[in-house]
């Protein structure tokens, strides 16, 4: 059984903080946790807040320029991107939400290395192997609605291989390449509460044989080249 | 607290089964309960499985374009198109794994339908309110590894709409339409173990606020007219 569930009573949190003291204060974590921040809360502790004029109507669209390498669609005040980490997402993660009025958070600069830095701190402090997952809200192509999915990660397999295993009637499964932590990140964001601001969640009960070394960059974002959709 | 655990010990299911009556004998439900089930079976129960020659290489490629009302891209043995739901994923869905030799499963004609007779059922026979998601595993555009999403729901909200509620500082949500049957059905699939063939999970724990009736093809599926990346 898997159960997920919400760390209540955080701090807000500023430039500076320990995202991994802030949990370890508030939950009692166990051996093969995996425990899914939201990158609004580490961008802010790495001080990816930004000042932003909210009397320009062109400082948002030029700040979401400047993390954009290439921009795939353009309509009214919706921009689709490609930010400098190979995402391709709405205003390259720029957002006005959650933070101080004028101001903007950006994406993490490398969220594989944010996951990795809290991950390797809450070992060092609890002694527990767990996994960190930093999600994000996307939308995606050809269906409706967001879903939070993983931007960095570390401890946890980011994409589960089952191709060569076989089916429940013997014969060899042609294409499983399981993204595991998207779906992770897309259970924790049910038991979020989004308007409570809940910013760190539990997901207790992953299969062990997923942790290892892993990383979004490695192993979810498709290069430009190849890719059939940009 | 979510918690996503198997149904265990489901028997194999045959053409004219009532999938309600084997859920029911399988597991105790509760109130609140959302019972996540995988597409396969459903077409299976559905009849929705029609013989395909193996030596013929051609075969699976006539019946992925017999289900497909276009095609977006091709390559290799892949093929990208949107079925008649309106759906986006490679093959039009159709499955030659967990079938017999000689066999293709090809989606429900309705997958909200089937998903609300289902929930009809195990509510006329438990007097209890659950919901149903009928899930397929898809690929996305720009990032590696497949998820399962929701291509059917019934008696739960498909996408719930917090725009215009407030965030933690009290500022206006832009965009937070979280299509939550989705994360609901890539949690079910952390539990599922594809290698060993559980095709039903239950999610217990789901914010009570978000059932209601609904339907994928209504919140989900985005029109041909309109979509960005078509």
């Amino acid at each position: 059984m898997i159960s997920v569930f919400p760390v209540e009573g955080l701090p807000e949190v500023h430039a500076g903080d320990k995202i991994a003291d802030l949990v370890l204060q508030a939950v009692r974590l166990e051996d093969g946790d995996v425990v899914v921040i939201t990158q609004k809360i580490v961008s802010k502790a790495e001080g990816r807040v930004v000042p932003i004029d909210p009397a320009d109507p062109q400082a948002r669209r030029r700040l979401v320029l400047s993390e954009s390498v290439r921009v795939l669609r353009e309509r009214d005040e919706l921009i689709i991107s490609e930010t400098r980490h190979g995402f391709v997402c709405a205003n390259a993660g720029v957002d006005l939400s959650n933070v101080g009025h004028g101001q903007a958070a950006l994406l993490p600069v490398d969220a594989d290395r944010s996951a990795r830095h809290i991950r390797d701190a809450l070992r060092a402090r609890s002694g527990l192997e767990v996994a960190v997952i930093i999600s994000d809200t996307f939308g995606r192509a050809w269906r409706h609605g967001l879903t939070d999915v993983a931007i960095g990660c570390a401890g946890i397999a980011a994409v589960v291989d089952l191709r060569g295993t076989t089916d429940a009637t013997g014969r060899e499964l042609a294409a499983t390449e399981v993204c595991v932590v998207d779906e992770i990140a897309s259970a924790a964001e049910l038991a979020k509460g989004k308007a409570t601001g809940v910013p760190v969640v539990i997901v207790r009960g992953i299969d062990p044989n997923w942790f290892r070394e892993s990383s979004v960059k490695a192993e979810i974002v498709r290069p430009y080249a190849g890719d059939l959709f940009r």
